[in-house]
């Protein structure tokens, strides 16, 4: 058990009780620590829910810089060359590296769309933080990888089944662009009959749009995955820029999950005119990620936010866009509801996954909002602990093994140095 | 005298002797050091020049998160209340919070344009960086006002005259619509006449741009401040967003040196779509900011270099746009240059403003460039060690006197609470 004492929770100085691994008791009161409890001194400190990272793909973190300045699909085209010589280890040691860049920006959970994903998920367990991973499907329209692709899904959710976290699996369908109609349909159909969320990559650039329009008798992206029965409540569509009116509804009725990454979509030049406030008032639920640090180029969810911010502000040329609040949850408490997860606010029987903000530097000495100086003025090192399912995974911005985690990542990098 | 052995400039590994407070040699073999030389090592560093912060109002440090989510005219009318009771002691103590803020991010030298200017002259000295500071222009257009501003910037000038650093005072002219045509032309002739810069807001919003080309006989604020003769080598020109093509002109003929300040921009909705491309090809010197913190939200010239790029690349559709290198000289070099002073690279006999970045971490650990990484990967808490003028200003992270600098900082925020 860990009690948090005299700590800022939204602006108010209270004491958190963590039991086992959730919020056992919030209170304005002192609370007595019980025998055996961790006393964590929490003047001079804000805790805030750990942020759910919603579109990532983890190990790509050790392929960043290696190309840089190119267009989604001439990029993709040299990342998947080198993709392909990668390998389980190259995996497990890059998704150490990124889950201790995740908690070190104050990440205590991600949704992750890589290949060797088992290998993404043992890596962010030895840290502590929570992964969900998808089963990958990107078959390039091949009916032997399609097929291969089949099997290799129902083995891995076989794996799965024995897992603590149910909500762990997911299936990942690339895009409308990669993936056969015939595997589309059948990951969907495996997705439902379990209880699984489908993620997957949308609308995430112009040329997708019009592709997609001339191949499929003039359906968007959404409208085509619409057809096939793809978008739900269980789906995690990435990306979501080029929307029409008719998309944005059907996101909506559908109430899909979707994950604006603009930091990626920026870089790449794929667009930024991500419509949050129509998505929003049509029901999709709205949730931010960084998507691959190769493309982004880190996995910071707070620069997200703010980057998130500026753009909308900017393209529609209003200040008043992207509330706080709003953004905050965009970050939190909506990835959580999206993966089924019981994380990402502060409260009592919430799942204990935290960032506790250290208050004393410049940033939040202003007449600002703690939220306001915490996005806008802020950066992550502001972060001084972060707990996941109830345990420290950083004290005093130190990870346990940190050294060890930098030289993995450092052994395999050869790897790709010489595919480049 | 200061040796730094063994540290990364350019991606080479070097030893960098700072005699007095200049570079005196850089070598790729090991320099001996002379009696009495500190030794610095920089085995798993690298040696970048300190940003030159070309566009910021240090002390509106203190009233960042005053006032969010509005545009800027209004936004001003509600921070000029606020800024007419605050008094000397207010800007000293909060030019001190962001002398730190901005040494912690790796500026050694900015470009200030605020009230009681000396204030924030004394607290950047005190704290070891390079301060240019502006009499401030703003009159409203009263006569009166006009008058007394005038007779204060003589005896400011006649004070800057025993100043060691000839470049460390400036003329500032708020901008076309609050300066009135008297104003602005006896203010540039005295910049002329003792070879001063001129510091001014230009073409920041298009309500600046329709409202000066009704009053001004159709004339842009480019065009209408070039009729009056404003504009040349000698003038900073912030913001510059509204051009049309012949302002475009006007601004590289004239050499001006224009700066960028996207994070206020975008927060404000001010505009985004800052033509560096043509500004460049035209001849301008272009440079960044952060402008205030109480727009932007920061003092951070990292966090501005990634926001640019992110900016340029998203609404020219073209990833390949804003190069890493002149967006490195953007934040040092050029501005340096249009200041007239020699800091702002790592080069033999160059002032000594210098940052050291720590390469032991995930950002670095990556196939991508030392530059690459730096500005889109990493934030400003990798650079450990910052020298000014020959002498660090912070080491190991932290800067001398820090405590006392935040107490100070506390001590003067009751005077803006009560104004709110």
């Amino acid at each position: 058990m860990i009690l948090i004492k005299d700590i800022q929770v939204d602006g108010l100085k209270k004491d958190v009780l963590i039991e086992g691994e959730r919020i056992g008791r919030i209170s304005s009161e002192p609370i007595v620590p019980p025998e055996g409890t961790e006393v964590f001194d929490g003047r001079g400190k804000a805790l805030i829910p750990g942020f759910v990272n919603m579109h990532s793909h983890a190990a790509m973190i050790l392929l960043r810089g290696i190309h840089e300045d190119l267009r989604l699909y001439d990029w993709l085209e040299r990342i998947w060359k080198i993709e392909a010589v990668i390998d389980r280890n190259f995996v497990y040691q890059a998704s150490r590296l990124a889950c201790l860049e995740m908690i070190k920006g104050g990440t205590t959970c991600f949704n992750d769309h890589y290949w060797f994903a088992p290998e993404t998920r043992r890596a962010a367990l030895e840290l502590g933080i929570r992964p969900v991973i998808s089963f990958l499907f990107l078959d390039g329209h091949d009916k032997e990888t399609a097929r291969k692709q089949r099997l290799a899904c129902e083995r891995l959710y076989e794996r799965s089944k024995e897992w603590n976290d149910s909500h762990g699996f997911a299936i990942g369908i690339h895009s409308v662009y990669t993936v056969s109609e015939e595997n589309i349909l059948w990951a969907n159909n495996f997705a439902l009959e379990h209880g699984l969320r489908v993620h997957m990559h949308l609308a995430e650039t112009a040329l997708e749009d019009s592709d997609c329009r001339r191949e499929h008798g003039g359906l968007s992206p959404v409208g085509y995955f619409d057809r096939l029965g793809v978008l739900g409540s269980h789906t995690i569509a990435a990306h979501c820029l080029y929307l029409s009116d008719d998309d944005v509804e059907i996101l909506g009725k559908r109430k899909v999950n979707c994950v604006h990454n603009i930091n990626s979509n920026a870089k790449l030049a794929s667009g930024f005119r991500f419509r949050y406030n129509e998505l929003r008032d049509a029901g999709a639920n709205l949730c931010l990620g960084t998507d691959g640090a190769a493309s982004s180029n880190n996995l910071d969810m707070l620069e997200t936010m703010k980057t998130t911010a500026l753009f909308q502000k900017a393209w529609r040329e209003d200040p008043t866009q992207m509330p706080l609040g709003e953004l905050m949850d965009c970050a939190t408490v909506n990835g959580a509801r999206a993966l089924g997860i019981e994380c990402g606010a502060v409260k009592e029987g919430a799942l204990a996954d935290l960032s506790v903000v250290d208050l004393d530097n410049s940033y939040f000495l202003s007449p600002g909002t703690f939220l306001g100086n915490l996005v806008y003025s802020a950066h992550s090192d502001v972060i001084s602990d972060v707990i996941a399912g109830g345990r420290f995974v950083m004290r005093g911005r130190k990870v346990e093994g940190e050294e060890e985690i930098l030289e993995g990542a450092r052994s395999v990098l050869g790897m790709i140095h010489s595919e480049k």
